[in-house]
């Protein structure tokens, strides 16, 4: 079941798309899609519902991020081989974490604006799991049971705010709108094997970015497992688990967004996103 | 006027001490200190209450952080020029941004849970910022406008997860129970000058940690226009601004937390903190 969030900014309604692709109207049903909501269990108990009697949403609306109250937004660094390999990074031994701030989400059709101060705008489509119950100390094969659905996620990074304002990369990934979400939270049922997902990203109509999940160094199901360790997840929490090759930062001579610029990103079966690049 | 909030985890009501030292129940006034209620406006109204109408709380309730809806606990790392020689670390010629989790986030007498495989479980007292209106790309002279209060803040940290387990703090500063805060919000009235607090931590009664906030690299008002350039600030935000000297991983040997150690902390006019290390 594909499940979003629609309306203007901070007034999203939850929603989800019947099998005739229409957009149904949550909120007679459910407050929202946060919390207790993203129960694996409960999920499955609204993908039950007889979609005809929900109202039907007309017209094109604004989509919002496809889940609210996102306590943590966890990225995972150098988690695909080849996109290690042309950051000239060595793999890592273990997964390297960092967060970006959760006031970078945004829908996934969202104007992106680049910063103040912003020499070095780059894009990164990631495969996002977003988290349906507590998780702590669990184990890779009981983490599964802990996953509300799978996103888009672009993890928008500023490079130089990244690398060359000193230490911890949060600095270059938080800024606002740097976290583009959705457009559909997708259940697990509709997503086969997460390790074996097609994803690109273009602008203005070139391909950057082609590649898939199944060069992941860690998996979605080891990454649950080994964060649960070293914090607790709760639901709402988005991890994005790291992009494959071709950012701007890699290419030769880098290339950076400017206002103006098209950007589009797709996760296959977790829908597209579109975004033009502004200046804040 | 100092602010806090008391009763069991989740359930925290918010509550004022007026000038005999009785708590007072705000619960009837306000929903919780979070949001809007943080405006520093809204917190000048409330300090004009009548507190002799409001109930008082009898005995002894547990205390919450002093502030809900915490939507980023950001940290700033080595920012105290004898606590950065202490390190062997260079002073940063820029401010480090490091992220906890907002899971992490207790009240200020919970007992801080040593996570599994723990072995380097440390202490660092920290003057806490409390965000109170929505604050991006702000001057240094407008930083103080945007500011709630000030809190005591516990930055436990684990050194093996922070350092020796690949890049990025955050692995390091997030377990649950790494956060404990308050027990005041005290509004800025009360704090005349924040670049010049004593603050000290003692572990079994042996003091550990003594110094102040004026040998901080980056001042309060720096901190929040600088992270104000990176991300937006929103009302419930809190910045630990680093800490002194003292902590375990500079001592020789190194000295780390060990189940049933009792560590007390406090900044000067901010209140004390007291826990109870337990394993988790």
């Amino acid at each position: 079941m594909r499940f979003l969030r629609f309306g203007t900014p901070g007034s999203e309604k939850p929603a989800l798309i019947d099998t005739d692709g229409t957009l149904r109207d949550l909120s007679g049903e459910i407050a929202d899609l946060s919390g207790a909501m993203l129960d694996p269990m409960k999920l499955t108990e609204l993908a039950k519902l007889d979609t005809n009697l929900l109202p039907a949403v007309s017209g094109n609306p604004r989509l919002g991020p496809p889940v609210a109250g996102t306590g943590k937004f966890i990225c995972i660094g150098l988690n695909y081989s080849d996109h290690a390999a042309e950051t000239g990074a060595i793999v890592p031994p273990e997964p390297i974490i960092f967060m970006k701030a959760t006031s970078a989400i945004c829908g996934p059709n969202d104007a992106v604006h680049i910063p103040r101060g912003s020499t070095k705008t780059d894009w990164e489509v990631e495969l996002g799991v977003v988290i349906g119950r507590t998780a702590k100390y669990v184990t890779e094969a009981e983490a599964p049971g802990y996953v509300a659905g799978y996103c888009t996620v672009h993890d928008v990074s500023e490079r130089a705010f990244q690398i060359e304002h000193e230490g911890q990369w949060t600095k270059g990934k938080s800024a606002d709108t740097f976290g583009p979400i959705g457009p559909w939270l997708v259940t697990p049922d509709d997503v086969p094997n997460p390790q074996n997902l097609p994803m690109w990203l273009t602008v203005n109509g070139k391909k950057m970015q082609d590649g898939s999940t199944n060069t992941m160094i860690y998996s979605v199901a080891f990454l649950v497992s080994y964060l649960s360790r070293f914090m607790s997840l709760q639901p709402g929490d988005i991890i994005s688990t790291g992009t494959p090759p071709g950012v701007g930062m890699g290419m030769s001579p880098p290339r950076y967004l400017a206002p103006g610029d098209k950007v589009e990103l797709e996760v296959e079966g977790l829908g597209r996103q579109q975004q033009t690049i502004t200046q804040d």
